[in-house]
């Protein structure tokens, strides 16, 4: 089985002309495949949409998308789908007719063994900060090296994630996860309108306590915050829902708020949305 | 004559597993060729290799480059090289034992019947506001979604360029080039180490002015000191140096200093260095 389609047709290369090589003039989603089903499509495809109407990049097909993650993933993997402006253009000027470039690959899934979601995880405070451009600001493009140079900065296994901050000291995201706080039996996640990648999964959370009567409040968020959150946790479409257990100094325990939500996640995995 | 190799051999692709392609990871020079001899070569590859350290990215060895250009380019072209990362990692991390992909393409050179350098040109200022990022600032790299969506703005021919500026308020750069400012017989031109790209041809001419007893600063500068300049004009490695004639209502002419930097880029282009 091919674990990769380009444009539709089995193949491992882009050309060397293609924008997303040559300035990351493209976007991508990472989905979660279980069953040969790719999990939270319909809204994985709407944010892929969104994130190419946000460059001005005409988004393929979303049946077509589909029917071509379901030729490339196996029944449990992971697909990424990336789109990009395609070739063409007089240096950055975007040509007036472009034809996206659409790839659609498949990994293999997380280990089945890994703790991470019932133990929690431990993680770190990144010294890059982010910048502020609110034009990209939540689109998931391939323009990645904050997030490269984040992840650059440790090395031990033991840590699982790295924080990311504004340069006003607001905490906005991990290198590869969104980020939620709960106290008081409420939830807040950090508003992503100067910076940051709003992931899917952040939205599904955010969607899954709102169904559940559970509050959630989407705005700045001071890293300081942290110190006073009764619960810390991380999410994105490959790992479900982490629990953080440690900060540097700090410790928290898996709290009930990630239980719930792990278990509402679960159980929409379950139904396929 | 293949105008495009890829790690050395004639290749029109790369991987869509390069980092270059997921996530931009990479950086770029592009380089006039007259005469099959890359001008200013010495300082293209100076500042290429520290656009690789600022990555971490080994940098391919020089005399390769060079040697691989002349293989590309004919007499008369633009080179482009490209350094990625290559291939690897988990996620975001940087593998251990990355293998650079270069990348050398040759492209046709500019015409030879524009006007702009003789005549000038018209720009606009962009709406975009370049995001301040200090650990990338200066450096050429592949993330270049912010060029793309300011060069985005205008399809008017007739301006050639378009100038950016940070949320400050302060002037950064052109698109595609760098900016100087001419006052009273002295040059200045914005600082880049909160964003924005040195371009070689930048440092090329503030070498030229300094060793022709021109004094040149370089420092924040505010747009508003546009309107008080003598002279402005925009730099690359491709368009030599472009008077600037026209910003939205101000007009100027090509000015003394603008000829005299013109004539000294002429001469180096003869030594071919």
């Amino acid at each position: 089985m091919a674990s990769l389609l380009v444009n539709g047709r089995p193949a491992s290369t882009v050309g060397v002309a293609d924008r997303g090589l040559l300035y990351g003039d493209g976007v991508f989603r990472t989905v979660r495949v279980r069953g040969g089903v790719p999990l939270d499509w319909s809204r994985q495809f709407r944010l892929l949409a969104r994130d190419c109407a946000a460059l001005d990049i005409a988004c393929p097909d979303g049946a077509t998308l589909r029917e071509e993650i379901g030729r490339v993933a196996p029944a449990d993997a992971i697909a990424k789908v990336i789109v990009t402006r395609g070739t063409g253009g007089r240096g950055y000027a975007p040509p007036d007719a472009a034809e996206p470039t659409r790839i659609v690959a498949a990994y293999p899934p997380p280990a089945g063994d890994d703790p991470a979601a019932r133990d929690g995880v431990r993680v770190r405070r990144c010294a890059l900060v982010l910048a502020e451009q609110p034009r990209l600001a939540g689109v998931k493009t391939l323009n990645r090296l904050e997030n490269v140079l984040a992840r650059a900065e440790w090395r031990d296994p033991a840590i699982r994630e790295g924080l990311l901050g504004d340069a006003r000291g607001r905490l906005v995201e991990g290198t590869m996860s969104n980020v939620f706080l709960a106290t008081g039996g409420r939830l807040v996640t950090p508003d992503l309108s100067r910076c940051g990648v709003a992931g899917a999964q952040r939205e599904r959370v955010v969607d899954l306590a709102d169904a559940a009567g559970i509050a959630c409040e989407i705005r700045d968020v001071d890293f300081a915050e942290l110190h006073d959150a009764e619960e810390v946790f991380l999410t994105n479409s490959v790992i479900g829902l982490w629990p953080v257990v440690a900060l540097d100094a700090q410790r928290w325990q898996p709290g009930p708020l990630a239980r719930r939500l792990q278990a509402l996640i679960g159980e929409a995995d379950a139904r396929g949305d």
